[in-house]
């Protein structure tokens, strides 16, 4: 039997058919549109589900499940998504109403964020693990937990583990979610570049031109890889960005360390390309601060294998 | 069929005989006299369960078995305490010592702050909730999380929830545990004092005299009911010193419901004693501060009604 995962973004709809190991057999994505009224939205992941069949020459009936990867607040009793603000889903029983355009009639749903969690635990970087937390270091800073194979997504509402919003320097830097100083407003991706930036304008206001002047986009703007890229090049101004940078990752991540004690903490989005230039520091400062120095186990920190094939692998298992 | 529970602290050792309702048929306590060797406290233990089973004319048979809270890492699968400092165990295989003392056959073992998490959850002030988080203001901030009926104590060493070891203030207030910062620093009943008497000394600068004044030791310190007792005889220095609190209280809480979401948060310690007086400022900050602010539930936010009982409840249900 085979599972389908289907990964529902607020640019593309993705979707992959993987067999009993979590093999990806076949995969595919459309647009999501995700201006239009989401029943619309639905019946194209029912059509891009029958279309990877026909690819695969697979049938419904060799489909246990289907499982769907939402952003937002999804309900996994009722299989609805409660609220979403990046596709227009609120209150909305997205299983009831994929069953309509599809034969298969075992639908189950999940936080995006945490679908991705689920499957680097079962099949990627914390594979093995019985208790992962996986933090995604892009736009925002999400986190998905997983405890003895199963989410964790906290208990009222469905929509805990908002790992990045938690405040690591109170009264510090405005987040968008309305409080001063969370975590996301110093970890994420956007963050980053935000740090570079201002590096970058406090060097040039001495009159001191850095490797990463050469490194942004006409319109001045620097993306997040400007500062780890100079700094490879041996620009010390840059490390400066890097060490600052790792130095708050470090604080969220050793609360975490201090909160659910992972075996895996795995590192996802844009930033985990960084790879060990990342990860050895950081592990240096969190396994110096954590609270349980003495233990025999440590928590491994790594960064994610499964790329965007994370949430289809996740959602693929949530049958199980 | 009954059930012992056993709270092995550093002062003393408290414990009691539950029935299947959770009630405590009769308790006890001896002193722990902590520097002595671990198996003269074991066997302590056991005579201390022999005499309440005396006393409520309970036969050993018809205990179904004994468990143990304990300060330190405690490795429930082995029934060792792998390091304590409050006791001198280290590797201890305190499970099997107790059988050596004890006809009772069946002995669980828990942290203690996971025991008194467990207690509040199954028979106080947690009663009913799937998913509930207790912090414990007294000398540091302790933290437990139940899921389901059970303790989460974290993967690696079985020694996470350490709640309080949390950074909410990056390079803030010096934390016991070597970092900078843990809400621990700003929201144990140790801080609250701490803050109180900095308030004095700042006011006696300026030649002011508060209602606090009037309340200090001899010897000029201040415990940590100071702040509230004045603050509710009117004096607004008072209340300053309480709003602080209660703000850094309210940026780990916030921090804990955007984490767990739990059903009920449960505040215990000292601290809890003054009920409303901090509940209810606290619930306003964490309402208006928590990410998913339109989730149609909401945690509530409760003080601990179980007292020092709640480490031998949640003892005596570890087999549960």
């Amino acid at each position: 039997m085979y599972t389908v995962g289907i990964d529902l973004g607020g640019t593309n709809i993705a979707a992959g058919i993987c067999d009993e190991n979590l093999n990806i057999i076949v995969k595919g994505s459309v647009p999501t549109l995700a201006s239009r009224v989401p029943e619309l939205i639905v019946k194209d992941m029912a059509a891009l589900v029958d279309s990877l069949c026909n690819q695969a020459h697979i049938s419904h009936s060799e489909i246990s499940y289907v499982g769907i990867a939402a952003p937002g607040s999804v309900n996994p009793d009722t299989g609805y998504v409660e609220y979403s603000n990046n596709i227009q889903m609120s209150n909305f029983p997205i299983c009831e109403v994929f069953k309509k355009y599809s034969p298969i009639d075992r639908v189950y749903i999940a936080n995006d964020a945490n679908a991705a969690a689920l499957g680097e635990a079962l099949a990627g970087a914390a594979k093995g693990a019985d208790v992962s937390v996986m933090i995604t270091l892009g736009t925002g800073v999400g986190g998905g937990v997983i405890i003895g194979g199963k989410i964790f997504a906290g208990g009222v509402n469905f929509s805990g583990t908002e790992l990045g919003h938690t405040v690591i320097v109170s009264g510090g830097r405005q987040c968008t979610c309305g409080r001063r100083g969370c975590w996301e407003a110093y970890s994420s991706a956007t963050a980053l570049s935000k740090m570079t930036k201002e590096k970058m304008t406090e060097l040039e206001l001495k009159g001191i031109k850095s490797l990463m002047h050469g490194m942004q986009r006409p319109d001045g703007s620097v993306s997040a890889r400007v500062a780890f890229s100079a700094m490879k090049e041996g620009d010390t101004f840059a490390k400066e960005v890097c060490d600052e940078y790792i130095r708050y990752l470090a604080e969220g991540i050793t609360n975490m360390v201090n909160i659910f004690q992972p075996h895996v903490l795995c590192i996802g989005g844009g930033v985990c390309n960084e790879k060990e230039y990342l990860t050895v520091p950081l592990t240096e400062i969190v396994e110096r601060d954590q609270y349980t120095r003495t233990g025999k186990n440590k928590t491994k920190i790594v960064t994610a294998t499964l790329g965007n094939d994370a949430g289809i692998i996740g959602a693929a298992s949530l049958g199980r």
